[in-house]
């Protein structure tokens, strides 16, 4: 049987890389189905393991448990790195304990912590006495997974300042198997002290009797245990390191974070801001079941409910304002459109310099203005359109209602612009996510304010 | 004049990194006007290049200007790397031809090209006939910045494939001060054909007298020159690369790209995410200009406009019937929020399942499945209460009132909600960007779907 055609051209597909399609995936179904054992492992063989998780990822969760258990065991570890939560519970949900230690063996100490992190603790305590490094995978699992500690593995290569360069090339072979990426040598003095650092480039500069704390770098940058792990990638991110000591609070080396980590961990807070922004539980995963995905959105949609429900109330309290001119109900979603609108712009953009550092708390006043100015510039051009669509269709009484309109519609977006980008910085100073200023919370207050905006100018300017 | 206290503690700031916080800002602002030239390079002496750009950031453009011309050229050079565009613009502006030549000089071929990229026309034209790397930049300038050829830089360490690892280890000494980062050696056949790749850690540890060739990895990942740069950054990403082969047609290799810049990118698309997400122009920076602000905005708030009136014209068809009852208006609000809120919520997760590869468009089918029934269980909830509320509060004609709206939130959560996750998957089929799914165009289209599905329900059971 032969490998299916993919999109790719040749001579990308030599390079490793395999697009998983439809017709692939298709393929490996039916052989699983048949137990053709043999047939599969053979298209599986040469895959990369991220390429065979997306795989397993999309075969139904029995076949993935087959061809999972099928698979050889550095294959299977490999796997079993790249798959999700959900995917993970379900091809290692059976697996007998030996198969499984050999599996989590073979696997850095970071991903062994983060698979026994996923699996339940009756699953967990039954593997993890009994590892090659128990007492290392054990140290890792103590940590925060989102701190700096939950993300760094323990692996790294450590020499005495005193060794010679020649030594340390040594100690960098003598961990080449079993540390995959290593890119710097870590020199630690007393007490596992971090004296410098010297990356492999370093070390093919200099001759070789050199003593290595000649060479080494003293200037690096290390970050503690107990660091968020947002705050690490973005360190790493704003330093260019591709890989970082991570200290305890004594000063002693503890861990190492490589850039692979932090890749994923840059992507994944990129996800769970949109999920936050969007009014999700911010770790929804497409692959959730029907009932955690129900339970993960429905408190927003409570939250949303009662914020809508204010809203309506605030008609409600204008009900005889609106007997007197039906037409007023005409531009409620104008209204709450608008102000949504301009508060999610204004608050974006706030959002994303808080997170990237280039605005800070100092900025508020300065941001403030300016986003004051833009509404006025916006909430001119916007409420002048509204007031010629008035004489255009002739609605209600043309002058007033223009009038009406107009300065509701330019009160509304600079009360709103300059809420959205008020709330990150007051969400900030509170120590909560400044994403969620553009969940559903502020979008339902702007509503409400908007409304009252609205029906005060209506009563006092249209009917009064 | 000692270092501003900062907030950090002595062993990390010892370590080279500063919080950039408003004292420093302000001690420096002070000196910069003074002109204390002296006292402001000794304060930003060991400053890293991106604190640095940082500090030039909240200084006022002027004060930028000054600070920029004093330091010496290897930290200029460097600091223009890190500064966004805008700051750029403001520093190099009025920089005499024959500096800028030598500050770029400094630079690496790609960053040099990002910088004559955001230079005008004039000042790059009379800049980069006379670069060391004329030829390598003026090819890097052809590329779209967006693709891989414009990410890439051409400086690479490559060797023939007989070479010992002797000699490649020499070729590396030889490249090591002109190229920063290097992680891999290429070895590249006749007509520059990239034959394998070799790290770094491979060339120490097998006998230095061996062919590079039996120690190379075949299996390497490159990609082509006009592919698009995020779906680099997710090759990287999947495959844990720190660097990667950029290929020309004809498979020579052309240059390299290295996991910072990937890192930029990656953020960069976060960003430009949430921007289009919200009403953005996917590209305001906090530094722009009101105009610009307002420029990029307004487009966005005009679709939302036309939407809104839409919505307003719907409402404004069932006059009559808000004439009867008004009030059907206090339930505006309710319907049109929770639409959105629903719709929202539905399409983060397709977007985000779209943009890493965890959902692809042969799931259309299933994902909307799932999404219906996730939202009939939060439609029932949400209808319920709603209710409830209706029967707590007595409003309207009770069990008419309770029986319009439970219907109209039903069928509006389960329509929202469909429509949600539905358009991300159309809109990747239409080749426009997915998140685009979230902006206010189908906040709005939910609106109107909405509200026209309750007014026909109003009509006919409330009033009918």
């Amino acid at each position: 049987m032969n490998r299916p055609a993919t999109t790719e051209a040749p001579s990308q597909r030599r390079l490793g890389m395999l697009e998983i399609d439809a017709d692939f995936v298709e393929d490996v179904a039916v052989l699983v189905d048949a137990d053709q054992h043999g047939m599969v492992l053979n298209l599986t063989s040469d895959l990369h393991p991220a390429d065979l998780a997306q795989l397993l990822g999309r075969l139904s969760e029995e076949q993935a448990y087959k061809v999972f258990a099928w698979l050889p065991d550095a294959q299977a570890s490999d796997v079993l790195v790249e798959l999700t939560d959900g995917q993970r519970t379900a091809v290692l949900q059976d697996l007998q304990a030996a198969r499984l230690r050999v599996l989590i063996d073979a696997l850095d100490t970071d991903d062994a912590a983060d698979v026994l992190n996923d699996m339940s603790d009756a699953q967990a305590l039954g593997v993890l006495p009994d590892l090659e490094d128990t007492h290392d995978v054990a140290v890792l699992l103590e940590y925060d997974e989102e701190s700096a500690g939950g993300i760094m593995a323990r692996e790294f290569v450590s020499v005495p300042p005193t060794w010679t360069l020649e030594h340390v090339i040594e100690a960098v072979r003598a961990h080449a198997t079993d540390i995959d990426d290593i890119y710097s040598v870590f020199v630690l003095g007393d007490n596992d002290r971090l004296e410098g650092v010297v990356s492999l480039k370093d070390l093919m500069l200099a001759p070789a009797e050199d003593p290595v704390r000649t060479v080494m770098h003293e200037d690096f940058i290390s970050v503690p245990t107990d660091m968020d792990r947002e705050e690490v990638a973005r360190i790493m991110e704003r330093y260019d390191l591709v890989s970082m000591p991570v200290v305890d609070s004594t000063g002693g080396m503890v861990g190492r974070i490589t850039i692979d980590d932090v890749v994923d961990v840059i992507r994944e807070e990129a996800e769970e801001d949109i999920q936050i922004m969007s009014g999700g539980s911010g770790i929804e995963q497409p692959d959730d079941t029907v009932w955690r995905v129900s339970r993960g959105r429905l408190p927003w949609l409570l939250v949303g409910l009662f914020g809508a429900g204010l809203s309506g109330s605030v008609i409600g309290g204008f009900e005889v304002a609106l007997e007197q001119a039906v037409v007023l109900a005409m531009f409620i979603p104008i209204v709450t459109a608008m102000g949504g609108n301009a508060a999610v712009q204004s608050a974006a953009i706030a959002v994303q310099g808080l997170s990237s550092g280039d605005l800070w708390m100092g900025d508020i006043g300065a941001r403030i203005l300016k986003e004051m100015v833009v509404a006025l510039i916006n909430g001119v051009v916007l409420a002048a359109l509204l007031c010629i669509a008035v004489f255009v269709f002739q609605l209600g009484d043309v002058p007033l209602l223009a009038l009406t309109l107009g300065a509701t519609m330019l009160t509304v977006i600079v009360l709103a612009t300059t809420n959205g980008a008020l709330v990150p910085f007051a969400l900030k100073w509170l120590g909560i996510d400044p994403a969620s200023a553009m969940g559903p919370f502020v979008t339902t207050l702007n509503d409400i304010i908007g409304l009252t905006v609205y029906f005060i100018y209506a009563t006092t300017l249209y009917l009064g």
